[in-house]
Protein backbone atom coordinates (compact mmCIF):
# COMPACT_ATOMS: atom_id res chain seq x y z
CA UNK A 1 0.00 0.00 0.00
CA UNK A 2 3.06 2.43 0.24
CA UNK A 3 6.38 2.62 -0.58
CA UNK A 4 9.28 5.14 -0.60
CA UNK A 5 10.21 5.07 -4.63
CA UNK A 6 13.46 7.15 -5.09
CA UNK A 7 12.86 10.63 -3.54
CA UNK A 8 9.61 10.31 -3.70
CA UNK A 9 6.32 9.67 -0.82
CA UNK A 10 4.00 7.40 -3.14
CA UNK A 11 0.18 7.00 -2.39
CA UNK A 12 -1.03 3.35 -3.57
CA UNK A 13 -4.43 3.93 -4.18
CA UNK A 14 -5.81 0.32 -4.44
CA UNK A 15 -6.92 -0.77 -8.24
CA UNK A 16 -10.69 -1.45 -7.25
CA UNK A 17 -10.76 2.29 -6.86
CA UNK A 18 -9.84 2.99 -10.04
CA UNK A 19 -11.74 0.25 -11.61
CA UNK A 20 -14.90 1.92 -10.10
CA UNK A 21 -13.87 5.63 -11.81
CA UNK A 22 -12.91 4.19 -15.04
CA UNK A 23 -15.93 2.17 -14.89
CA UNK A 24 -18.23 5.26 -14.35
CA UNK A 25 -20.53 6.14 -17.14
CA UNK A 26 -23.28 8.84 -17.19
CA UNK A 27 -23.72 11.48 -15.06
CA UNK A 28 -25.35 11.45 -11.42
CA UNK A 29 -27.55 14.47 -11.41
CA UNK A 30 -28.93 15.22 -7.82
CA UNK A 31 -26.68 15.39 -4.51
CA UNK A 32 -28.23 12.37 -3.01
CA UNK A 33 -27.28 10.16 -5.98
CA UNK A 34 -23.88 11.39 -5.80
CA UNK A 35 -23.80 10.73 -1.97
CA UNK A 36 -25.24 7.05 -2.30
CA UNK A 37 -22.49 6.45 -5.18
CA UNK A 38 -20.03 7.72 -2.37
CA UNK A 39 -21.47 5.84 0.67
CA UNK A 40 -21.13 2.82 -1.50
CA UNK A 41 -17.52 3.12 -1.47
CA UNK A 42 -16.92 3.45 1.66
CA UNK A 43 -18.90 0.38 2.87
CA UNK A 44 -17.07 -1.31 0.01
CA UNK A 45 -13.66 -0.12 1.73
CA UNK A 46 -15.15 -1.48 4.92
CA UNK A 47 -15.97 -4.92 3.14
CA UNK A 48 -12.18 -4.89 2.09
CA UNK A 49 -10.59 -4.16 5.32
CA UNK A 50 -10.31 -0.71 5.01
CA UNK A 51 -11.74 2.47 6.88
CA UNK A 52 -15.59 3.33 7.13
CA UNK A 53 -14.98 6.85 4.77
CA UNK A 54 -15.15 7.52 1.20
CA UNK A 55 -15.06 10.59 -0.83
CA UNK A 56 -15.57 11.73 -4.22
CA UNK A 57 -15.09 14.41 -6.15
CA UNK A 58 -17.63 15.59 -9.16
CA UNK A 59 -17.01 18.00 -11.89
CA UNK A 60 -21.14 19.07 -12.15
CA UNK A 61 -22.72 15.62 -12.69
CA UNK A 62 -19.18 13.87 -13.50
CA UNK A 63 -17.23 11.81 -11.68
CA UNK A 64 -13.55 13.05 -11.52
CA UNK A 65 -12.09 10.97 -8.74
CA UNK A 66 -12.81 9.38 -5.46
CA UNK A 67 -10.80 8.32 -2.52
CA UNK A 68 -11.23 5.94 0.52
CA UNK A 69 -9.45 5.58 3.65
CA UNK A 70 -6.12 4.43 3.55
CA UNK A 71 -4.32 5.46 6.85
CA UNK A 72 -4.33 1.96 8.23
CA UNK A 73 -2.89 0.84 4.81
CA UNK A 74 -0.34 3.57 4.18
CA UNK A 75 0.59 4.25 7.67
CA UNK A 76 0.68 8.01 6.87
CA UNK A 77 -2.01 10.24 8.88
CA UNK A 78 -2.70 12.11 5.72
CA UNK A 79 -4.26 9.38 4.18
CA UNK A 80 -7.72 10.43 4.86
CA UNK A 81 -10.47 9.75 1.89
CA UNK A 82 -11.00 13.67 1.11
CA UNK A 83 -7.29 14.23 1.04
CA UNK A 84 -6.83 11.15 -1.73
CA UNK A 85 -9.63 12.35 -3.77
CA UNK A 86 -8.69 15.71 -3.76
CA UNK A 87 -5.52 15.11 -4.81
CA UNK A 88 -6.23 12.45 -7.10
CA UNK A 89 -8.53 15.00 -8.67
CA UNK A 90 -5.76 17.94 -9.09
CA UNK A 91 -3.70 15.12 -10.71
CA UNK A 92 -6.49 14.21 -13.14
CA UNK A 93 -6.95 18.25 -14.24
CA UNK A 94 -3.54 19.04 -14.62
CA UNK A 95 -3.20 15.54 -17.00
CA UNK A 96 -6.94 17.60 -18.41
CA UNK A 97 -7.81 20.69 -17.78
CA UNK A 98 -11.70 21.64 -17.07
CA UNK A 99 -13.39 21.06 -19.97
CA UNK A 100 -16.87 20.75 -19.00
CA UNK A 101 -19.32 22.67 -17.08
CA UNK A 102 -20.34 22.49 -13.40
CA UNK A 103 -18.43 23.65 -10.05
CA UNK A 104 -16.28 20.99 -8.11
CA UNK A 105 -17.95 19.32 -5.53
CA UNK A 106 -16.68 16.99 -2.88
CA UNK A 107 -18.77 14.49 -1.28
CA UNK A 108 -18.17 13.03 1.49
CA UNK A 109 -19.63 10.19 3.83
CA UNK A 110 -18.85 11.96 6.64
CA UNK A 111 -18.74 15.37 7.32
CA UNK A 112 -14.64 16.26 7.35
CA UNK A 113 -12.33 16.33 10.40
CA UNK A 114 -10.41 18.85 11.29
CA UNK A 115 -7.34 18.01 8.87
CA UNK A 116 -9.70 17.38 5.63
CA UNK A 117 -11.19 21.15 6.88
CA UNK A 118 -8.28 22.91 6.91
CA UNK A 119 -7.38 21.07 3.47
CA UNK A 120 -10.46 21.87 1.30
CA UNK A 121 -9.64 25.41 2.07
CA UNK A 122 -7.05 25.50 -0.50
CA UNK A 123 -8.20 22.77 -2.92
CA UNK A 124 -10.09 24.44 -5.48
CA UNK A 125 -13.32 22.94 -5.06
CA UNK A 126 -16.37 24.85 -4.55
CA UNK A 127 -19.20 22.50 -2.87
CA UNK A 128 -19.24 20.35 0.11
CA UNK A 129 -21.87 17.88 0.34
CA UNK A 130 -21.64 15.55 3.24
CA UNK A 131 -23.37 12.64 4.69
CA UNK A 132 -22.75 11.40 8.17
CA UNK A 133 -22.51 14.25 10.47
CA UNK A 134 -19.81 15.02 12.81
CA UNK A 135 -21.73 14.31 16.03
CA UNK A 136 -22.62 10.92 14.90
CA UNK A 137 -18.43 10.05 13.84
CA UNK A 138 -17.77 11.43 17.33
CA UNK A 139 -20.99 8.98 18.74
CA UNK A 140 -19.31 6.05 17.68
CA UNK A 141 -15.67 6.78 19.13
CA UNK A 142 -13.69 9.20 15.94
CA UNK A 143 -12.44 12.43 16.98
CA UNK A 144 -12.78 15.02 14.18
CA UNK A 145 -10.71 16.79 16.21
CA UNK A 146 -10.09 20.93 16.62
CA UNK A 147 -12.48 22.24 13.78
CA UNK A 148 -13.44 26.17 14.23
CA UNK A 149 -17.39 26.12 16.10
CA UNK A 150 -18.50 27.83 12.74
CA UNK A 151 -16.64 25.42 10.70
CA UNK A 152 -19.72 25.69 7.67
CA UNK A 153 -19.67 29.71 7.89
CA UNK A 154 -15.53 29.36 7.72
CA UNK A 155 -15.96 27.66 4.40
CA UNK A 156 -18.91 29.27 3.22
CA UNK A 157 -17.44 32.99 3.45
CA UNK A 158 -14.40 31.24 1.17
CA UNK A 159 -16.60 30.39 -1.15
CA UNK A 160 -17.45 26.52 -0.42
CA UNK A 161 -21.21 26.30 0.27
CA UNK A 162 -21.72 23.36 2.21
CA UNK A 163 -24.95 20.77 1.77
CA UNK A 164 -25.06 18.70 5.36
CA UNK A 165 -26.72 15.48 5.97
CA UNK A 166 -27.50 14.03 2.65
CA UNK A 167 -28.24 10.20 3.25
CA UNK A 168 -27.13 10.68 6.85
CA UNK A 169 -28.78 7.16 8.17
CA UNK A 170 -27.24 5.06 4.99
CA UNK A 171 -23.96 7.07 6.11
CA UNK A 172 -23.70 6.39 9.73
CA UNK A 173 -24.60 2.71 8.96
CA UNK A 174 -21.70 1.92 7.16
CA UNK A 175 -19.89 3.69 10.73
CA UNK A 176 -22.09 1.65 13.04
CA UNK A 177 -21.14 -1.76 10.68
CA UNK A 178 -17.68 -1.09 11.04
CA UNK A 179 -17.48 -0.70 14.77
CA UNK A 180 -19.96 -3.81 15.08
CA UNK A 181 -17.31 -5.54 12.90
CA UNK A 182 -14.29 -4.76 15.36
CA UNK A 183 -12.78 -1.71 13.19
CA UNK A 184 -10.01 0.04 14.89
CA UNK A 185 -10.68 3.12 16.06
CA UNK A 186 -7.76 4.68 15.03
CA UNK A 187 -5.96 7.69 15.94
CA UNK A 188 -3.61 9.39 18.03
CA UNK A 189 -3.08 9.35 21.06
CA UNK A 190 -3.72 5.84 21.36
CA UNK A 191 -5.26 6.96 24.21
CA UNK A 192 -8.26 9.26 22.80
CA UNK A 193 -9.78 8.04 19.97
CA UNK A 194 -8.88 9.35 16.25
CA UNK A 195 -10.90 9.76 12.96
CA UNK A 196 -10.88 9.21 8.80
CA UNK B 1 8.27 16.68 -9.62
CA UNK B 2 4.67 15.03 -9.94
CA UNK B 3 3.76 11.70 -11.86
CA UNK B 4 0.47 9.07 -11.63
CA UNK B 5 1.98 5.75 -11.43
CA UNK B 6 -0.36 2.76 -12.09
CA UNK B 7 -2.81 3.49 -8.95
CA UNK B 8 -0.48 5.93 -7.11
CA UNK B 9 -0.26 9.00 -6.56
CA UNK B 10 3.64 10.21 -5.88
CA UNK B 11 4.42 13.41 -4.40
CA UNK B 12 8.15 13.87 -5.54
CA UNK B 13 10.60 15.32 -3.70
CA UNK B 14 13.82 17.26 -4.99
CA UNK B 15 17.09 15.07 -4.93
CA UNK B 16 18.38 18.05 -2.72
CA UNK B 17 16.33 17.55 -0.19
CA UNK B 18 17.03 14.15 0.63
CA UNK B 19 20.79 15.06 0.25
CA UNK B 20 20.37 17.13 3.19
CA UNK B 21 18.79 14.48 5.36
CA UNK B 22 20.92 11.95 4.09
CA UNK B 23 24.17 14.30 5.11
CA UNK B 24 22.37 15.02 8.66
CA UNK B 25 25.33 14.69 11.31
CA UNK B 26 25.25 14.94 14.68
CA UNK B 27 22.94 16.40 16.60
CA UNK B 28 21.04 20.09 17.10
CA UNK B 29 20.60 20.32 20.79
CA UNK B 30 18.09 23.43 21.02
CA UNK B 31 14.59 24.50 19.26
CA UNK B 32 17.14 27.65 18.19
CA UNK B 33 19.51 25.54 16.07
CA UNK B 34 16.95 23.64 14.54
CA UNK B 35 15.37 26.38 13.22
CA UNK B 36 18.33 28.01 12.15
CA UNK B 37 18.39 23.96 9.77
CA UNK B 38 14.82 24.79 8.74
CA UNK B 39 14.88 28.16 7.57
CA UNK B 40 17.90 27.42 5.82
CA UNK B 41 16.16 24.70 4.06
CA UNK B 42 13.45 27.56 2.88
CA UNK B 43 15.66 29.95 2.32
CA UNK B 44 17.33 27.67 -0.37
CA UNK B 45 13.87 26.08 -1.60
CA UNK B 46 13.58 29.95 -3.11
CA UNK B 47 16.67 30.36 -4.13
CA UNK B 48 15.74 27.27 -6.33
CA UNK B 49 12.54 28.63 -7.37
CA UNK B 50 10.43 26.90 -5.01
CA UNK B 51 8.06 28.45 -2.13
CA UNK B 52 9.71 30.47 0.80
CA UNK B 53 8.44 27.73 3.58
CA UNK B 54 10.09 24.79 4.85
CA UNK B 55 9.76 22.28 7.92
CA UNK B 56 11.56 19.59 9.74
CA UNK B 57 11.02 16.91 12.00
CA UNK B 58 13.25 15.87 14.54
CA UNK B 59 13.14 12.63 17.42
CA UNK B 60 15.31 14.57 20.26
CA UNK B 61 18.14 16.41 18.48
CA UNK B 62 18.27 14.31 15.49
CA UNK B 63 16.60 15.45 11.89
CA UNK B 64 14.09 12.24 10.75
CA UNK B 65 12.60 14.34 7.52
CA UNK B 66 12.58 17.41 5.95
CA UNK B 67 10.20 19.51 3.45
CA UNK B 68 9.45 22.35 1.28
CA UNK B 69 6.79 23.82 -0.01
CA UNK B 70 6.30 21.97 -3.67
CA UNK B 71 2.83 23.09 -4.42
CA UNK B 72 3.68 24.97 -7.62
CA UNK B 73 5.71 22.61 -8.67
CA UNK B 74 3.36 19.55 -8.04
CA UNK B 75 0.26 20.84 -8.65
CA UNK B 76 -1.01 19.69 -5.49
CA UNK B 77 -2.41 21.98 -3.00
CA UNK B 78 -1.74 19.59 -0.05
CA UNK B 79 2.19 19.86 -0.56
CA UNK B 80 2.87 22.52 2.26
CA UNK B 81 6.31 22.27 4.00
CA UNK B 82 4.95 20.45 6.75
CA UNK B 83 2.25 18.14 5.20
CA UNK B 84 5.98 16.96 3.42
CA UNK B 85 7.63 16.94 6.06
CA UNK B 86 5.15 14.46 8.56
CA UNK B 87 4.74 11.99 5.64
CA UNK B 88 8.34 11.41 4.79
CA UNK B 89 8.88 10.93 9.39
CA UNK B 90 6.02 8.81 9.29
CA UNK B 91 7.61 6.51 6.33
CA UNK B 92 10.83 6.79 7.51
CA UNK B 93 9.84 5.49 11.15
CA UNK B 94 7.43 2.64 9.64
CA UNK B 95 10.86 1.54 7.86
CA UNK B 96 13.18 2.08 10.89
CA UNK B 97 10.79 2.12 14.37
CA UNK B 98 11.42 4.18 17.00
CA UNK B 99 14.87 3.88 18.42
CA UNK B 100 16.17 6.81 19.96
CA UNK B 101 15.16 8.64 22.83
CA UNK B 102 13.83 12.09 22.90
CA UNK B 103 10.47 13.79 21.46
CA UNK B 104 8.87 14.47 17.87
CA UNK B 105 9.11 18.18 17.41
CA UNK B 106 8.00 19.49 13.71
CA UNK B 107 9.58 22.54 13.04
CA UNK B 108 7.75 25.20 11.10
CA UNK B 109 9.37 27.93 9.42
CA UNK B 110 6.19 30.06 9.57
CA UNK B 111 3.09 28.88 11.72
CA UNK B 112 1.11 26.52 9.76
CA UNK B 113 -1.84 26.96 8.25
CA UNK B 114 -5.63 25.64 8.75
CA UNK B 115 -4.32 22.59 6.65
CA UNK B 116 -1.50 21.93 8.62
CA UNK B 117 -2.53 22.91 11.65
CA UNK B 118 -5.37 19.86 11.01
CA UNK B 119 -2.92 17.77 10.08
CA UNK B 120 -0.66 17.70 12.92
CA UNK B 121 -3.24 16.70 15.22
CA UNK B 122 -3.22 13.06 13.89
CA UNK B 123 0.76 13.23 13.02
CA UNK B 124 1.96 11.62 16.09
CA UNK B 125 4.31 15.15 16.51
CA UNK B 126 4.38 15.89 19.93
CA UNK B 127 6.16 19.23 19.85
CA UNK B 128 5.93 22.49 17.51
CA UNK B 129 8.21 25.11 16.90
CA UNK B 130 7.43 28.19 14.72
CA UNK B 131 9.62 30.71 13.46
CA UNK B 132 7.41 33.72 11.52
CA UNK B 133 3.79 34.03 13.11
CA UNK B 134 0.80 33.98 10.76
CA UNK B 135 0.56 37.76 10.93
CA UNK B 136 3.84 37.68 9.67
CA UNK B 137 2.93 35.52 6.69
CA UNK B 138 -0.15 37.41 6.07
CA UNK B 139 1.56 40.82 6.04
CA UNK B 140 2.89 39.96 3.13
CA UNK B 141 0.10 38.52 1.27
CA UNK B 142 -0.28 34.97 2.27
CA UNK B 143 -3.33 33.60 3.61
CA UNK B 144 -3.36 31.53 6.53
CA UNK B 145 -6.53 30.03 6.75
CA UNK B 146 -9.58 29.92 9.25
CA UNK B 147 -7.52 28.07 11.99
CA UNK B 148 -9.55 28.11 15.71
CA UNK B 149 -8.62 31.42 17.19
CA UNK B 150 -7.30 29.55 19.76
CA UNK B 151 -5.24 27.16 17.61
CA UNK B 152 -2.15 26.64 19.55
CA UNK B 153 -4.42 25.70 23.30
CA UNK B 154 -6.51 23.47 20.65
CA UNK B 155 -3.15 21.93 20.53
CA UNK B 156 -2.09 21.95 23.66
CA UNK B 157 -5.01 20.36 24.99
CA UNK B 158 -4.13 17.87 22.45
CA UNK B 159 -0.81 17.19 23.89
CA UNK B 160 1.38 18.97 21.36
CA UNK B 161 3.15 21.82 22.96
CA UNK B 162 3.98 24.79 21.07
CA UNK B 163 6.91 27.29 20.98
CA UNK B 164 6.34 30.00 18.80
CA UNK B 165 9.05 32.98 17.55
CA UNK B 166 11.99 31.34 16.98
CA UNK B 167 14.39 32.70 14.81
CA UNK B 168 11.06 34.69 13.68
CA UNK B 169 12.93 37.65 11.95
CA UNK B 170 15.07 35.40 9.90
CA UNK B 171 12.37 33.72 9.04
CA UNK B 172 10.44 36.91 8.00
CA UNK B 173 13.25 37.67 6.03
CA UNK B 174 12.90 34.80 3.58
CA UNK B 175 9.23 35.63 3.31
CA UNK B 176 10.12 39.40 2.78
CA UNK B 177 12.92 38.00 0.12
CA UNK B 178 10.81 35.81 -1.71
CA UNK B 179 8.63 38.70 -2.44
CA UNK B 180 10.95 40.82 -3.27
CA UNK B 181 12.23 38.22 -6.07
CA UNK B 182 8.19 38.64 -7.58
CA UNK B 183 7.19 35.02 -5.60
CA UNK B 184 3.90 33.68 -6.54
CA UNK B 185 1.63 34.13 -3.87
CA UNK B 186 -0.40 31.20 -4.94
CA UNK B 187 -3.42 30.12 -3.03
CA UNK B 188 -7.47 29.90 -3.75
CA UNK B 189 -9.41 31.57 -4.86
CA UNK B 190 -7.29 33.60 -7.59
CA UNK B 191 -8.53 36.89 -6.21
CA UNK B 192 -7.56 36.41 -2.43
CA UNK B 193 -4.46 35.02 -1.76
CA UNK B 194 -2.72 31.42 -0.20
CA UNK B 195 -0.54 30.14 1.74
CA UNK B 196 2.55 28.04 2.23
Amino acid sequence: MHATSGNSVVLAVPAWIDEVVRGFRGALETDDERMAFTVALSKENVERGGGPFGATVFLGTQLVAAGVNLVLGTGLSIAHAEIIAMMRAQRALLDSPRSSGGRYSLVASTEPCCQCFGALVWSGIEHLTCGANTADAEAIGFDEGPKPAAWVEALEARGISVTQGVRRNEAKAVLADYVRRGGTIYGRPATTRSRT
